[in-house]
């Protein structure tokens, strides 16, 4: 007789999975959260405090940062990167990130490995404050490559209509701030696959990093989201912008209004040493490094000049490190690396 | 010099899908919606009526029906699969459905079908009611198959604090509502490539339904959450459960309180012909069908029985075609099919 498990598809290894999970994600809940673990779907409260609450999405994944971490057997750090990703992209509007759900695609069912990634996921989610309301994990015997999965995630935030950092207030004068990114993110692994890992095994030393390539690509995301939101509660903020695919010039464009330019001064801040490794083991020009990876920058935060002062401290108090990388000036929408 | 594009990931082909879907997706847009189409991330004004709003997030993913529409060369339904997948698992705790997102993983980004396949995902928003918030196209060379692709959802939806439909209203004498399903919804298709599509090809005919093997299985969904609201606001309701893998056993089991059972009378509704051909030509027993297929009931509501007359009536107003096919009776939370 023909079955569902003999075609790939273990429903009793998902109870198991299930079961596994449940007090991690359990422990990412608040009391505004409602309904049951198990459900159907769980809920949270719209936080009090808002006129006219506006709800916002934001769908991304970890890329083929999970097929790299899979084939160094260190998946403890994608929770970071998936949360990172998502939610920071709220950040970068200024709304107030409540809950995330989790997809993960595999090809057949590792109870372990399901588990620990969904682990990380809830550490992340209680890093950043937010809830971890759900997710599916679809099985895909025979579709995927054997013993791959892949990554995906929802963030949910909110913020009072109006208030929304859309870049459309940014102004000649304005200052640039950076925020560190001490590594690659979860942005440009396709390049790492083709470039240094053609050229890399990943327990090779990485040159000037003094550690592994695994070690140093795989570092998990810094989440930013906690820091914009002290920052967005203490001062006006003219324009954010979350550093994914495309660099500062990909990502700090999409924000400017088409009367300024943004002039980013590259000398404003040392790359660290992962990015320099890419250059070398690459042989890769900076032009090209800097419309991939974020070079060191994962976040920016444009505000009046009279507020910059103010803005680095408060990102300090937040334990993120912050410069002024730029300014802003009347242009055209471009952006120039100096 | 190496390069992104080098590395699989085209920005370019990027750019071009966004301005090819921009209008698809904006007319899914009411005038709830703020933030432009291409920003960080567009919102949803929290609708008016609500003493105590609760969010709902709902994620699942079409599974390998992509596979077999891809293969088929019939991508259209897909974009109905996976709302529904997605806003009926919200319907089916009372929550209103709002908004969604979209996840395509492609191996190399193929413009004209990621276009396709988020304007039938944008149609099926309008269906629904619901806005497509944005989305997610990742592009992942060298780790998926050639020419493949995933798709997944995330949909939020609403509900006022204490209105969720969990099941712990059910009571000895309540009536199961069957709603129809007239075809496999996106369900069992790793059942059905293992042990169908390893006999027939997607052109052949298939077994008493005169239509090829593609055209049956790949039929899209009905997206039962408009007939649902349509429902719940007109009477109580006492438990849902959106029939997905593991059949009406393994849904219906998850609401039932444990102080009652559900008997499932199989001879009251005729489950359409598919679900005969599958039968006919896997050699599969009825068991196993029935604890992986809809087998022609897609959603379960139920009612007590002085309701039951009533919530006929509106959902086959909504065009829903729906039969008592079961009752509830004082038990151990387990389900009977007789």
């Amino acid at each position: 007789m023909a079955t569902y498990e003999q075609a790939g598809v273990d429903l009793a290894a998902a109870d198991e999975v299930v079961a596994q999970i449940a007090n991690d994600v359990i422990a990412t809940w608040s009391s505004d959260v409602v309904g049951g673990f198990g459900g159907f779907a769980a809920g949270i409260t719209v936080p009090a405090g808002y006129d006219s609450p506006v709800l916002m999405m934001s769908t991304d994944g970890v890329g083929t940062k999970a097929d790299v971490a899979l084939r160094a057997g260190h998946l403890d750090g994608l929770g970071y990167d998936l949360v990172a990703m998502c939610v920071d992209d709220l950040a970068a509007v200024g709304a107030a990130p409540l809950a995330m759900t989790d997809y993960i695609a595999v090809d057949r069912l590792d109870v372990d490995r399901v588990a620990s990634l969904v682990r990380s996921i809830a550490t992340a989610c209680a890093t950043a404050g937010i809830a971890l309301l759900g997710g599916e994990t679809a099985e895909h015997p025979g579709v995927m490559p054997d013993n791959s999965f892949d990554l995906a995630g929802t963030a949910l935030g909110i913020i009072e209509a109006g208030a929304e950092v859309t870049g459309a207030a940014i102004e000649p004068g304005n200052i640039v701030l950076g925020l560190e990114s001490p590594n690659l993110r979860s942005n440009g692994f396709s390049f790492v696959r083709a470039h240094v890992l053609d050229r890399l095994e990943l327990s090779d030393s990485l040159p000037g990093t003094g550690r592994s390539v695994a070690e140093v690509i795989l570092e998990p995301s810094v989440i930013y989201a906690p820091a914009i939101r002290a920052l967005v509660a203490d001062l006006p903020v003219t324009g954010m912008a979350h550093i994914t695919g495309g660099g500062i010039p990909g990502n700090l464009g999409r924000i400017l209004p088409s009367h300024v330019d943004a002039h980013i001064a590259s000398s404003a801040w040392i790359p660290a040493p992962v990015f320099a490794a890419l250059a070398e083991v690459a042989h890769t020009e900076a032009a090209e490094l800097y419309a991939t990876f974020n070079m060191g920058i994962g976040f920016v935060v444009i505000v009046a000049p009279g507020d910059a002062a103010t803005a680095v401290r408060t990102l300090e108090e937040q334990q993120v490190s912050v410069a002024a990388i730029g300014e802003v000036t009347t242009g055209s929408g471009a952006v120039f690396l100096d």
